[in-house]
């Protein structure tokens, strides 16, 4: 992103003008439309905001741009001279449309990540570089340059792919499935979409679990679902539960996470699967299985998913990458009974065209190459390791203050503090201290809890985004 | 896609039974769902009908699958024992769901390309793998085997991606962007449905060409939007044709591909562009423009983009890689006011969240190669080549029987029949000749029109091709 020149000739407020003349004479902003706040560009181009008030002030005596008390600077309209020019209301059109925009708390954390690199990033559920396999995709990629034929895939996927696939379900998830019965996916958040777009309509009802990934999903209800919630205790939803929102609100589908869930990292009991499944059973109820975080067991016993004991063909089994190797690859996969695949292929054909050759062609190396298996030994250990390092440093720093059940396999620490405070007030005065989190709520659960990713962060980090955690929390308690 | 093997000593009809009994237990075909009908089994393994029958017969006679008459064949669904289980409805989900299915043309071209991959392919508008770079991308690939963090990238898209562009579309396409107004897409697929699914709702009308590759795309009627049509005479659109629509239907945005139009390779003219800018910039409509194919340009000399025109920010630019490098880097871009570009990042993050960055890489790191200008200056000069086959094969076999307007740019060639043929007679009875195209209504025009892609044939394919074509035409004189 662009930055001012410290060490020019030209004044800092002076550069300023310039860039934003040129956007906007670029048609970035165009007539008429709201520029971004003095205090937001200051931020981003790292000066003090009177800076930028200065560029403004230039800015508006050539007649570029116009302020108007409490309706903030807008490109000029009338810059173009006798003739009145039109430019299309870009603003409206950008708040239009079906589709919901994502949730408060998700873009301010994404703008804050963006301004400012130095944060400590608890909030992005993702691994951390050195856990990703990035040295190996190279070697296999300098290896086994892509040289056949880069034109549209196959819509459902590359075949070999899916067929490194149909092995590694078998190896590792217990789950048979042909290639026939796979779809490879940009990631589960693709699975989903596709699912929630394309198999249920508009009033619909489903039941995710509470807290959940899904709640933090506003594309449900941009497709118009009914939300019903699942409570999650230590040992996952109860099943009865399915049961009785099925006869109150004839539910259509259930979304489970049942393996190291996302945020809480519970795992569904033994016991209560098998009433599950019995259940779905007599409803004939579809159940959409998340199963992204399984092999990260850090005891090394992953547990099995809801797909491997399903008879009756009820379960949509959703898997991915993201957490087990690298989210950058963009790859996750469904397997589904052949109607619904053939459905949801025409559907992404539709909406992108289908995924890359390239990355598809590496995850299927990657699977296959000896590579595989003994990253995800060294995954599990230094999962556990950083886990073990967040538990250490929130006892050192935050004992009786807090509230948490220990996962045993993820990416992720639910926890609720005692204190009452705010979500939003702990959100931004945790940034200002240099830390970054996802507020509970944003899963649908009460305000005063927290999700810690600490997969993504570096090590040494980890204490220190602690302490600024806990610094944060002090303030707000004073 | 698993065959029967024809050297095993177990019957074929066996091995499929085999075959088809285990992707049942699997859940690809659920209790009570439908399987494929023995004639579609019996072209995918590629064996007699009878011998799909005797499988059938198999399978009945354990239990495992029930035909009625006139309703196909079915999983049982008593086979489970006493306890009746219910599977879910799975079909009534595949037909639910607010997004459309594809043009029936379209599923029909894609089922007949996978079940014969030896059909002479006129119909997937993408380059033959000797016009792509393939060689040129392995090359930097095994140079540069991607070794830095390979974690969800900027949800804009790789930002050395959107730098190169920048250059690209300063020297190529005489548009001034900054890379903050860039938003990296899986092709221009995914930038209409961004476009549509977002920035317009329910109801909204729109204009596209007519014919139109917007209209194949059910993308816009799953929008809920209501399409008009502005004709595509030899030079373009009428621009008036615009302000009629506006005052009678209020369109809310207008459509075009003014370079080699898709799929009539038409350009609209100088002095059209120069009214049509002047009617939208009275009218403050926003103009999508879809330009993939202006590098093509068989003379080198590319007509400019709307874009470099649009002096008040009325058009959302659209630009791809699958026309002129390749298909399967799946990279697109968009270039739009700063208000557009972050509403449709965010949303596209809930869809996807995002394209990987290795096909992003290569691609930047392709424009920037030396090997970018070459490479098109040699597909420029194919494609013409391709294109005079094409013409030359159509004239030596239906020479007086067709009508055309041969294109100076892009992959297609547009092209009306005098002889009264129904499409889908024709459709059919090509695949059946071994040659496969799109048939005109598929883009809204009238039946009796044909679009041929000629960049996807190898050049000897393009004459037997032809031929096979005509062959088929002289069937159904008869």
């Amino acid at each position: 992103m662009w930055k001012p020149e410290r060490n020019s000739k030209k004044a800092l407020y002076e550069q300023i003008a310039d860039h934003l003349e040129q956007r906007i004479s670029y048609g970035e902003f165009p007539p008429g439309s709201l520029l971004p706040s003095e205090r937001k560009l200051a931020e981003q181009f790292e000066v003090n905001r009177s800076t930028v008030i200065s560029a403004f002030a230039e800015l508006r005596s050539l007649g570029i741009i116009e302020s108007r008390t409490g309706s903030g600077t807008r490109v000029s309209t009338s810059k173009w001279g006798a003739t009145p020019k039109h430019t299309p209301n870009w603003s409206r059109f950008a708040e239009g449309g079906n589709f919901l925009p994502n949730l408060p708390f998700l873009r301010r954390i994404r703008e804050a990540l963006g301004q400012d690199p130095s944060l400590i990033d608890f909030a992005s559920g993702e691994l951390s570089g050195d856990l990703a396999p990035t040295d190996e995709i190279a070697a296999l990629m300098s290896r086994n340059a892509y040289t056949s034929y880069l034109g549209y895939d196959n819509p459902q996927g590359f075949t070999p792919l899916r067929e490194a696939l149909v092995q590694y379900l078998s190896n590792y998830r217990r789950i048979q499935a042909t290639e026939s019965s796979i779809l490879i996916t940009s990631g589960s958040q693709q699975s989903l979409f596709l699912i929630t777009q394309c198999l249920l309509s508009p009033g619909d009802a489903v039941a995710i679990e509470d807290p959940s990934y899904c709640y933090s999903l506003p594309m449900f209800q941009s497709a118009g679902l009914r939300l019903f919630r699942l409570p999650v205790d230590n040992h996952g939803i109860q099943p009865e539960d399915i049961r009785v929102l099925y006869k109150k609100h004839r539910i259509k589908m259930v979304f489970l996470n049942p393996n190291y869930q996302n945020p809480t990292g519970t795992v569904l009991s033994v016991e209560r699967r098998k009433r599950l499944l019995d259940i779905i059973c007599e409803l004939g109820l579809p159940v959409v299985e998340d199963d992204p975080y399984s092999l990260t067991s850090y005891e090394g016993v992953p547990p099995l998913p809801l797909k491997s004991m399903d008879t009756t063909g009820s379960i949509l089994y959703i898997g991915s990458f993201s957490k087990i190797a690298a989210s950058g690859l963009r790859i996750g996969w469904m397997v589904a009974p052949r109607s619904i695949v053939e459905r949801l292929t025409d559907a992404r054909q539709q909406m992108d065209f289908g995924l890359s050759i390239i990355p598809q062609q590496i995850a299927a190396q990657f699977l296959q190459s000896s590579y595989f298996g003994p990253h995800l030994e060294s995954l599990r250990i230094q999962l556990q390791f950083k886990r073990d390092l967040l538990i250490e440093s929130l006892e050192k720093e935050l004992s009786g203050l807090i509230e948490y059940a220990a996962p045993e396999g993820g990416l992720h620490f639910w926890c609720k503090l005692i204190p009452d405070i705010p979500d939003a007030k702990l959100l931004e005065e945790s940034i200002k201290q240099g830390i970054i989190f996802v507020p509970g709520s944003v899963y649908g659960s009460d305000s005063g809890y927290v999700r810690f990713t600490f997969a993504r962060s570096k090590p040494e980090d980890i204490e220190l985004g602690i302490a600024k955690f806990a610094k944060a929390i002090r303030r707000l308690m004073e």
